[in-house]
């Protein structure tokens, strides 16, 4: 594919190729012209609009760009405008257009270009944006203390826990994801630039390869130790387990969350090098699956059902006491289940030989005290992959409902 | 595309797929299957032997993963042999298989995997890897000194280079280039794994989007300054300026170098923040194309001659006397070429706000003395664009020539 440019792909999707539903994509055939940009293949996109936002169910896409925002002035219009602003930008980016009408190269010449112009050629790569505000916004700056949901709580500190301030925290998140990182890039980068004066850019991570399939759709990926990741994930295709345990209902503390949900950021760091001098034996012992098919340990089949109980040799339980799949198991955490929507990365290296990898967790949940806490809380004491790992950063986010053609991310908060 | 497995593409590409030359890309004809994983639609590989290495003058692929090592043994045999190992391995994954036959879960229980697994069920994506070898491993260590090309100099700094040591330098370089990212990470890991004890990583920089395009039949990318860059790069077609400026000749020096080249690597940090307030005018001056189509000021399309005396009003040159393609261009370099093969990087985020954005500037070129350190010096000295960069990494490397099915990387240093 050469050459598509936003605005032709402005014109089709003006022409009235229809999105149906919040985070489905939607291919637009065009063939492909051979070699060469198979990231720049699928002239898609996903709608802006919907119950819930982009992102959160949507298929995984290929490449994420997460930047965590801190709010510099102590103006609350200016916030509000900006969320306005940042709506409106978010919505012709998603759609494959510039982030303003002006654009890279259509305003004066003796002005700064209104986009910054790195994405002109590329097509949206079903790129999705979703907002998510901190605790702190809540705080005595912009007079939200009241607004905020109960749910947001500050994350504990966890076992093990050895968080960099500089990789956690934040008044807002978006989070872009994209089947081109270039995509991911410039949507974050032109959100950043609009927020000037009023947002800086507090810790940003980019990551790929998705660690976590979020749609029975979809073959579950591999995370950097090699197994697949996401089998057993809450999926977009799972309504009901949705509605109880992702999307905030009306009676939960804060109706403006309504629709919503609760995002919680870990970059945990993964020490590779050492998993690698792990036997195959060990590994699948730690996981509780297989490292080749991925099904559980007693099983066969990818998706066959975790059964903790199957007994080996002498009625040993095959799934380990501190096996990761026992501990993070909605049966062992009285039902409590998460929608988890990681990717890889690799930040170069690490200074003394290695690289410094790991997996960027997202997970989204209805309530972070009754999800997502006791479920870390069991990893970090007891999961024998804790050995392998290091949280280094930490973040959570309110992630309010999803956007109609005329509403915005703000109104939430401010009406 | 889900689920072409490694085994099977071996498979076919052992049943006889040919492939044409160093660094074609062969297309496997395989339908796509829909959304979802553009980057995984590609089941093609690029041809591992052939006069060149290939990575060089391959049409660029979308992901990058760079890094440089040091030799921690003083064991000159053990080098030797990591280099043997390594060949083997590249052979191996530029097919589409895993490093080794028993692979991520073929071997013992017992043992730990051959393979880390994370690109079990990834199709090749073009996957290349290039070899380099730095200043350094020609020191008193391993008695190659006699072997060490003269173009393969240390390199000056340059007027206001700001680099930092953990970021340059370093005895050996892997090049990995692929269509997927996860595709370039596990190839790099799997050959830093087979050098435990023998070498450790110094550096390692991810890229995307290259910046750069290297053949006529590829659309040019953008950088994150939002312009076209390639366009006037020395591309896989031009057959005769490859002999002139890229290859190394046998007469040149080291006679073992003849058919490789010499590589730099620049890493770049571009203060995009600063860049985007510049004027669209500013900005194409600075660049001396326009923004837009990438035509040269002056001219209308973008692989339109570069003419650096056509006059605008007064008579005053377009192309501005401190604009980047004046002092880049071969013209005002007495011919000096290079070929460039970058890509664009985002490393989170500064710490006081911004984007670590930039570009990881790799080029190729015969004799980096009359080629390279000219034209950086220029640049450095006037270049317009300088006040938006800032060089914060650097290395060099002597990349040997070519493979055959039963040659290795370490031939020339060792026979
Ligand atoms: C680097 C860190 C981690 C790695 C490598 C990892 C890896 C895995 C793997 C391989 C699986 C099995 C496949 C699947 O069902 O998706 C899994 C399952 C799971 N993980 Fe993790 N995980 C990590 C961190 C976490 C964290 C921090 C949490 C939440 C606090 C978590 C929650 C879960 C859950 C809920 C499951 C599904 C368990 C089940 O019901 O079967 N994981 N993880
Ligand atoms: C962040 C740093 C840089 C940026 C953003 C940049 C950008 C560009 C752009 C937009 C062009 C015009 C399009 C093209 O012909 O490719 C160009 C051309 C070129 N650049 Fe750079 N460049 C950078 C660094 C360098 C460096 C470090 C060198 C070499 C020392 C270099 C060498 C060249 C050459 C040789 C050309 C072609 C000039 C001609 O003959 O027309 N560039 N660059």
């Amino acid at each position: 594919m050469t050459g598509v440019s936003r605005r032709a792909l402005f014109g089709m999707a003006g022409a009235g190729v229809a999105l149906a539903g919040a985070g489905v994509a939607t291919g637009v055939g065009i063939d492909r012209l051979g070699e060469g940009s198979p990231a720049h293949a699928e002239p898609s996109t996903v709608d802006f609009h919907g119950e819930h936002q982009a992102g959160i169910v949507t298929p995984t896409q290929q490449n994420l760009h997460f930047a965590a925002l801190d709010v510099t002035t102590k103006d609350v219009g200016k916030l509000r405008e900006l969320l306005r602003t940042w709506t409106a930008a978010a919505r012709r980016m998603t759609a494959g257009q510039e982030v303003v009408a002006d654009g890279a190269v259509g305003g004066a010449a003796q002005a700064p270009p209104g986009d910054t112009g790195e994405a002109l050629d590329l097509p949206p790569g079903d790129l999705t944006l979703t907002i998510g505000f901190g605790p702190s916004l809540f705080d005595q700056r912009f007079g939200l203390a009241a607004k905020r949901p109960p749910q947001l709580v500050d994350l504990p500190l966890f076992p093990k826990d050895k968080l960099d301030p500089a990789r956690s925290g934040g008044d807002l998140c978006i989070q872009a994801c994209a089947n081109d990182p270039q995509v991911a890039v410039h949507a974050v980068r032109n959100l950043v630039r609009l927020g000037f004066g009023v947002t800086e850019v507090r810790w940003s991570q980019l990551g790929f390869g998705r660690s976590s399939s979020t749609s029975r759709a979809q073959q579950t990926p591999r995370n950097l130790f090699g197994f697949k990741d996401g089998t057993n994930n809450v999926k977009s295709e799972d309504t009901d387990v949705l509605r109880e345990q992702v999307w905030a209902q009306s009676g939960d503390g804060q109706a403006w969350m309504a629709g919503g949900t609760y995002l919680v950021a870990r970059r945990i760091r993964m020490h590779v090098e050492t998993w690698d001098r792990e036997t195959l034996d060990g590994q699948e012992q730690i996981v509780g699956r297989t490292k080749g098919t991925g099904a559980p340990l007693g099983q066969t089949g990818e998706f066959d059902q975790v059964d903790l109980d199957v007994g080996g040799a002498g009625g040993v339980p095959l799934i380990a006491p501190d096996a990761h799949v026992r501990l993070a198991s909605h049966q062992t955490l009285n039902g409590a289940r998460i929608l988890r929507r990681g990717y890889n990365f690799v930040d170069g290296s690490d200074g003394v030989g290695h690289l410094e990898a790991g997996l960027f967790f997202l997970a989204f949940n209805r309530d972070t005290r009754k999800q997502y806490i006791p479920m870390q809380q069991a990893l970090s004491a007891k999961d024998a992959m804790m050995e392998y790992v290091q949280h280094t950063g930490s973040a959570h986010f309110a992630v309010p409902p999803g956007l109609t053609p005329t509403s915005n991310w703000g109104d939430g908060l401010f009406t």
